[in-house]
């Protein structure tokens, strides 16, 4: 596997863990239907950065496009997340923000 | 291909295509409170869906323990939908359903 | 569901079959060696087609952006299949062509 | 998330690691024809292992069934990983029987 992935691969398996956490959590909230938008960007987002979990790990030669699209779908995540008070939701922006740097870093 | 998958593929696609298109409704739902394990039921039952679609079209020799699997995931968001009145809730049950029956057709 | 993404979804599940049915086929083949671009392909082909499909039966507000790329990766995996005279390779190029035309027909 | 998962998701994120390198690393090798089945079950692994990864993140009811079936699919990864000498496949074989140990431990 490619060495320059490393710290990406770390922030994208990270954000895959939040998202799939926060999500969870999302559906058992007492107000759940203020989290509709952060439910579906979180689900987006644990899909996107899975796909971009493969790519890098297989070396694909489509892994600089994948990429550039996780960091624009996990922008996304971590702007509805931020909004929310809940601590599940402002892990996974923090999660989201740095997945998003580190794809820029390898894109650029 | 294998020739007996077809009609559980057609079948598992329908399923796939219903939890999706009944995920996304509920999130749009004026009381998506009630819905929260449509919800995930329905992310659920699309991704063993997906996993059997591909396990049958690239004739994997685990397909049978995955139909398996299959099956019980969808008669779960079946159970589900079904005791909601909502169309894309109504629909989702039946594309579930046809799929477990489908999947235990090619087990046995 | 989205009606002006019918024509589309059809194309995306057509590619995906081709694709894992090439796949399967390809690691059947006598000259294997041959194969490995041809096999690495249809797969990441399949998977982004899946994720597409899956986006536009949620309505993702990130449906264009993936099959944006998904066009990109069915071009690449048809260009490679075109190569090859096994029947399974042509078909899938030909679903693989179709797919492209088919997602950038939404995107323009 | 489950703080009983947690060794199991460490052990099924390093197994979707492996195989992952392993396939690709595979998909290079000399004498490719003798590594068909080994690139067939790196994929397969990796896929049951993500859903695996995805179900303990999220809590999923069917969390334990889906071990299970992970388990079964590590195993059979790993015996054919383990019959090949190159250091991938004895890498894998490893991070695959490791995870197939962590998953029996959560369903019994």
């Amino acid at each position: 596997m490619n060495a320059q992935y490393k710290s990406c691969i770390e922030a994208v398996y990270r954000c895959i863990e939040a998202c799939n956490v926060c999500y969870h959590a999302c559906l058992k909230e007492e107000h759940m239907s203020n989290m509709s938008k952060c439910i579906e960007l979180d689900r987006e987002c644990a899909e996107i950065c899975t796909l971009a979990l493969h790519s890098m790990q297989r070396s694909s030669t489509f892994a600089i496009q994948i990429l550039s699209l996780c960091a624009e779908i996990c922008d996304a995540c971590g702007t509805e997340c931020k909004s929310h008070n809940h601590q599940h939701c402002q892990d996974c922006a923090q999660a989201c923000f740095r997945c998003a740097e580190e794809c820029r870093k390898l894109i650029s």
